[in-house]
């Protein structure tokens, strides 16, 4: 299998991955709970892990990395965490349904209004938008790194100096940028950072997790236990224990951090390298064919590593599967979860067929990837 | 290191566990996402975990078996989504805090009352509370299936009875019995079980779940993409959809399934037995040194393979430490996340030293940890 998916999750994880989650599963007890050889050792384990991300993410404070075991319920916590009734939020057609879903419940049950950064039917957005969509009661915008169906980035840090000249709360959405480009939430002015373990940082699923620029106020969503301040009927004050309620995914946080130690010792730009490189050589290579037709921008310096595409009017998923049986190359058709994209794309019944790389992709895989393109 | 801390999490998983999740970490892609192989692959694994699990439970339909990182999050989904405003609550003193932080949530934000069946100094309750307790807008009973603190259980059948016969609904927090005990959703009268992965069952840390009985309304907690419904504003209408958004942890669900094959391999009826059998050798051992104290009942035909005690006055935190740094017993000391049940044994300051057991351990760790309580 020519396994070009990885925008859904990565398949092929360093073996140092693997190896981390099984010796996590011979030792580790519970951690944050008891003084045992067993639960320290998951507690250094966790703890070594919110460093290790801190460092990555270039957030502050370690124990301002919470753990959580996807980045939907990171976005949740973050969005349901922060946002008051009758608020307003601006946010924008590139994002994917993690972010939408929870923002229209809070529209429909909290009266929160929202507006949204329009995209063009090339799936671009107009930053100038940010700045003329602020009223008086804004309080947070909330973005994609990337969206998740072309690959086309938002540049955050630019979005950011408007949060942060307007004062309101900065949330990004990392899901598909997270270990394929470097972030710096300082730089960038990122308040919440919400990201996930098993895409491009190549951990094992089950994790992910949100950084927290320090002074941030969030409200607990998920409560119970913590193993400190039992007798509290609140939720503990203090991050992470706050955003943190039950037994985390000690093995699975082992996984990722072997795989944030991996990827620190390839270097994050050499991951975003190759992985332009070979976005860059499938683009070429395909857009030029006749009838096929290619979503998003290719002109910015910098993009996920997302190739979206149709073959005419046929139907994405029956594409995807005559890629998939005929060729052997795995793609991922259909709507993505990205409803407001497709429709700024014109392309709600048709879907598109999504081919996403990795750093573990070949250049060979590449090329067939072309070729099957060409055949069909 | 005699591992006696089983209650927390098992450490010792069988080896057919591990190998599962590293042909899962080899092998799957995102379950539900696309129809190529490595997705298909994954769907497939995640879906026979259901049927397996429902059968495990006696869950009707393998579609309502829901998987949640934990316990914790099972029981924030089943409180939350299934209590309305101002309505009543019934649950008991011998509750975990993932049971009353939610609770206490919705009482201060929601105007939800609750009733306690309150435990004696032995940490045991009267059952006819349960009826006693009902008032007009009583909407669910939540009971714990046995306290994590002293291993006593409630009679989920005859609570189960109650709730029937006055139409409410019957959540039951299996966190220290799922794996340990043999659980029957229909027989019980069970609406929805929580229960989580890494404890009785030996599966990963990450894991967990709910069982829903067919027809029981909920609304859905967390939100965003699931793969399905694109263009919807709010999560999919049917099972497991509603109540799974983003990505599952289909590396430890591949865990949790072969998990589920071991116990049934040996037979959960085996497992009880010998874990009962260790227990009550514990006990015995125990409970009649000068100056130790053990809270529970010990008469009851069942119980989960938990004993908790104290030595005179000594703070359990140093007793705890004691057994790990002289003895190498690894147990737990504090305050469990249990804070009414503590207040019903008078144990607030003091804590307790809890020896869990489990499947892993052995009669002569059994024998060791009695001469350790012995000497000390």
């Amino acid at each position: 299998m020519i396994y070009l998916d990885n925008a859904a999750t990565t398949l092929r994880k360093p073996p140092e991955v693997i190896d981390a989650v099984v010796q996590a599963m011979n030792a580790l007890g519970n951690s944050s709970r008891g003084t045992h050889a067993g639960s320290l050792k998951a507690s250094r384990t966790v703890y070594e892990a919110r460093e290790k991300l801190a460092g990555f993410f270039r957030c502050q404070r370690a124990d301002h990395v919470v753990f959580t075991c996807n980045s939907t319920e990171a976005l949740n916590t973050a969005i349901n965490g922060t946002i008051d009734p009758r608020r307003h939020v601006i946010t924008t057609d590139m994002e994917h349904n993690s972010v939408l879903r929870p923002l229209y419940r809070l529209a429909a049950e909290q009266r929160v209004e929202l507006s949204f950064v329009t995209a063009n039917r090339h799936g671009i957005i107009d930053y100038t938008d940010f700045e003329k969509l602020i009223r008086p009661n804004t309080q947070a915008i909330i973005c994609t790194h990337a969206s998740n169906l072309t690959g086309d980035m938002i540049d955050v840090a630019r979005v950011g100096q408007v949060a942060k000249k307007h004062n309101i709360i900065f949330i990004v959405d990392a899901s598909q940028t997270a270990g394929c480009f470097p972030i710096d939430m300082e730089a960038f002015g990122i308040d919440i950072l919400c990201f996930t373990g098993h895409k491009g940082i190549m951990g094992p699923q089950g994790t992910g997790g949100m950084c927290m620029r320090e002074g941030v106020k969030i409200r607990p969503w998920k409560v119970g236990g913590t193993g400190v301040q039992t007798y509290s009927k609140t939720q503990p004050d203090q991050l992470p224990a706050l955003l943190e309620a039950g037994t985390l995914n000690g093995h699975g946080i082992a996984g990722l951090s072997a795989a944030v130690d991996y990827i620190n010792s390839v270097g994050i730009e050499a991951i975003r390298d190759k992985e332009e490189m070979l976005t860059r050589r499938f683009y070429d290579g395909v857009s030029g064919i006749d009838g096929v037709t290619v979503y998003g921008g290719f002109t910015a310096k910098h993009r996920a590593p997302v190739v979206a595409l149709n073959f005419r009017g046929y139907d994405s998923g029956a594409v995807s599967d005559e890629l998939s049986e005929t060729y052997g190359i795995a793609t991922r058709p259909g709507a993505h979860c990205a409803p407001r994209m497709h429709q700024a794309l014109g392309t709600t019944q048709q879907g598109a067929v999504r081919f996403s790389f990795g750093w573990f992709t070949d250049i060979h895989e590449i090329d067939a990837a072309v070729c099957a393109v060409k055949a069909l």
